[in-house]
């Protein structure tokens, strides 16, 4: 089996995912945000590219069953119920409702994906499970950094390089330059992921605009077994 | 003074670079046989993004003062008068020649820096006068790491590494989280160049299809002071 890794979804064509396994990991948040709402109660997780969609199709499902939940370079949407913090899709707000989400990076990746067999969504918080579910795949795995504007983002990357050396001790995966890449950035932070986290670039805008306690969040590792699969353009446990 | 470091052209839209000073690397092997044909006495190197254009405007130069050279994937182009092997640059064959390249990666990379204030051409083979041209600019710097088929390729980030530490040496630079990861590999990979390209994804291309002397001469570092800078389409040293 094969793993291979894209720095940003850039660099990868729709087209060149279709049917296959894939892995979106955007830690700081939008991966963190659905698979907290997912570990709590959430129904679903519609993620858009556009705000104009996120507002469409919000309008046409239940009223008080759905939410709407994003941000734009950090901060949340006007009109929308929730920003971006994992910290928001607490059980009392997301369960059993259907939330739409939109953020800058991270679900432009998912939608990226729309025509793979399966995606999974992954971050630190979920990494042991992500593991074990895509290593009981038995399939070549491709791997999305969502990045920020396109450009690497640290945290994704070394959340990847995590998840392929917990792969690799799963099965026999043969691996891309980028994943030897990505392991050799694990095993230099991943002693100290908040502190990593606190230094990146997003993690400077993040604290810049009063998130700490996000990034603190998105720093535990494998504390979830929510494993999000995002099937036929909705996301579900 | 700053440093921003992509890892493939693809995540890079051309207009961002306008007016910037702007380094091209693609060390197996387009650069490295830029420099080595400037440096043997080239009048000029003229880089095309396809091979209609390379046939195009060749047509329109000197005949005898005129060579077309290329590949894809790793072979010499039907009808052409050189590949992309820098062995193939002697002094013989391109003093005072103006020298219409085309290759998979680099050269599309190099043309798509068209707007720059500048691009300077490096390799391992000119690190160290690229650094000392780079750091008296007293300019930011965007490095484009050419890659293959727009994916990440370990050889040229290792080198984008190996430049920004003789960069930080030379100047005060702030670096983005991806020169920061190239740092990182540069500090895992620089004691041993020609084995990091022997395992790199495009060395075992390359290997396959005889050219482990490009390998070898491709990893000599800091040999030329040779400085190729790309300016209103041409490369002239």
């Amino acid at each position: 089996m094969k793993i291979n890794l894209h720095f940003s979804p850039g660099t990868v064509d729709e087209l060149y995912l279709s049917d296959r396994t894939v892995v979106v990991i955007d830690v700081l948040r939008a991966t963190s945000s659905i698979i907290t709402a997912m570990g709590n109660g959430a129904q679903e997780v519609i993620p858009v590219g556009s705000i104009e969609f996120a507002m469409k199709i919000s309008g046409n499902l239940f009223g008080g069953r759905t939410l709407l939940a994003g941000e734009r370079n950090t901060i949340q949407i006007e009109g929308f119920n929730l920003g971006n913090s994992p910290l928001e899709f607490t059980p009392e707000t997301v369960k059993d409702k259907s939330v739409v989400i939109y953020t800058t990076n991270g679900t432009k990746a998912l939608v990226k994906t729309r025509f793979s067999e399966q995606t999974i969504v992954c971050a630190f918080l979920n990494l042991q499970a992500s593991a074990e579910y895509l290593a009981n795949t038995g399939k070549d795995i491709e791997i999305i950094c969502a990045g920020r504007n396109n450009q690497f983002s640290l945290e994704d990357n070394v959340c990847a390089g995590l998840l392929i050396k917990l792969l690799q001790s799963l099965g026999s995966y043969s691996i891309s330059d980028s994943a030897s890449a990505a392991i050799l950035l694990a095993n230099n932070y991943g002693a100290d992921i908040s502190g990593m986290m606190q230094n990146s670039e997003h993690g400077k805008l993040l604290l810049e605009n009063g998130f700490a306690a996000d990034i603190d969040y998105c720093s535990h590792v494998s504390v979830s077994q929510i494993v999000p699969i995002f099937i036929s353009n909705i996301i579900k446990a």
